[in-house]
């Protein structure tokens, strides 16, 4: 088995370190820091763990990259335009496709460009923040939940099998578009809501009327989610308010774009699910407004 | 005709020194600045002419000033715990208080303290600002709409009449509560999203998005009043939209308030509006969701 991990951050580093740990051959494609990588490795501070890795297979080039079985892919959505051309050179017939990315629609977007590879959908739950070049830290979770959105892969079974003997919790899902939707219904309130609020996960949930606001958001996309056919219990919405008040003050990757004046991820965590549901006749009424704020803000720091 | 301003603010300052250039007799309660004024007179800036008043009737005390015949409330309604008091020692049984304040249900409150007196209410369509003790720059506009909550008055008349006299336009309207819902067609949007965006009315109306959340709100709102029986048509909104879009950049008054971190009128343009529609079956969903994060952002800065 060969695993190409395209896009080095917060998230693929950590899956992607884990995956050598358990002895797997890993090919990593680097951008900026390529070149740090190849003389000092990788850094892995984890709550499971610290560890370092040296000899790391990096390519600042997809060119360079020999054809790889499964491709986990763990850019940001922002960058999903690129990946026709950062892909095609890693991925044969048979590759598996792995989306390790936030939001809805992207296989979809991702299967128009490649016909015949297997693709698969998968949501990170995990708090993990780059903080400096080829180093991260690995604060909470870690858990991977896959499900396939085209084909027939085994490899997918090996990816879930080497994760898990690496010490990461994996799930396989039947049921890709109802997970996605799932993960919406944390994504959608307190991504946004950070960003519009300036604020952390916590604070929204001591605040009486952003608590109210956060559960309304989160109830409006359930229902968005069952008008496309989901079927995810109401009481969900307060298993993910429970959860969130165990969680330690987070700021959600959303939050970090905007710290960092990067494009944020309003196409896939917010349009995508406005569109779809609206497409069935659900109007996501205050997730919209949501939205237009976001890209307001945006606007004001972006060209 | 004795004319008592309470609230000697951008908004009182301009009508009570307006009413002094027509001939009034006009008693000015101050808070802060009454040392200054007492010594210094008031400025006013205007764009209908610049002009200073010395020997003001001016005072620190309710209780010091005459009985007068009409009461002009120009008191930020975040201060209308203080009219029974305030209000008290001015009035006599047919006195006419006039509360030129934003929002909605203000003369209901005002009403249960004072039973006999003549109540109406007033919009002032003007941009005022304070920018020094007793000094204060209006830069346009200066209508005021006024109709009657309780009693048969002809003291509104000569408000209305003594206005007129200074060059001030007035309105005297047969149904107050369609006028006030009127306003807060502009004020919902506009207060709230200038301060939850931290922004001004020209770049809500130049970004697509937040153009369309404007006009969104706009017409919930005018479903709203609609619900609670104004019959507001529906085309009220592009006109606001294009009035709007006349208007210089502008901070409106709760945007003021945030960035002096006063206390915002939440209570009185969303709170208000949002419980009395609920009341007959109507949802101001993303209205409420703009008060939410309104009251966030203002425990952020408020005890």
């Amino acid at each position: 088995m060969k695993y190409a991990i395209v896009g080095a951050g917060a998230i693929g580093l950590f899956y992607g370190s884990k995956l050598v740990q358990s002895g797997a051959e890993v090919h990593f494609l680097f951008h900026t820091d390529y070149n740090h990588v190849k003389t000092n490795g990788l850094q892995i501070e984890s709550v499971l763990g610290n560890f370092s890795l040296n000899n790391v297979n990096a390519y600042s080039d997809a060119k360079q990259m020999p054809k790889c079985d499964v491709v986990l892919v763990c850019l940001k959505t922002t960058q999903n335009h690129l990946l026709p051309q950062l892909l095609a050179p890693i991925v044969n017939q048979n590759s598996t496709i792995v989306l390790i990315q936030n939001g809805l629609n992207q296989e979809q977007i991702v299967a128009q460009h490649f016909a015949t590879q297997n693709i698969v959908g998968a949501m990170a739950f995990i708090c993990s923040n780059k903080i400096g070049a080829g180093h991260i830290r690995h604060l909470d979770y870690g858990k991977l939940t896959l499900g396939i959105f085209r084909g027939q892969t085994n490899d997918m079974q090996q990816l879930s099998s080497d994760l898990q003997n690496a010490g990461i919790e994996t799930e396989i899902t039947p049921d890709l578009n109802k997970a996605r939707w799932k993960k919406l219904v944390w994504n959608i309130p307190f991504n946004g809501l950070c960003v519009a609020l300036n604020t952390t996960t916590d604070q929204l949930m001591q605040n009486t009327y952003t608590h109210t606001l956060v559960y309304d958001l989160m109830c409006e996309t359930i229902a968005a989610a069952n008008a496309c056919g989901c079927n995810i219990k109401p009481d969900f919405a307060d298993k993910m308010m429970h959860n969130t008040d165990q969680m330690k003050p987070y700021l959600p990757s959303m939050r970090l774009d905007f710290d960092n004046h990067r494009q944020m991820e309003i196409q896939a965590i917010y349009a995508e699910p406005i569109n779809t549901s609206f497409q069935v006749g659900f109007d996501m009424k205050k997730t919209k407004m949501l939205m237009q704020q976001l890209q307001f803000i945006q606007a004001s720091y972006m060209q």
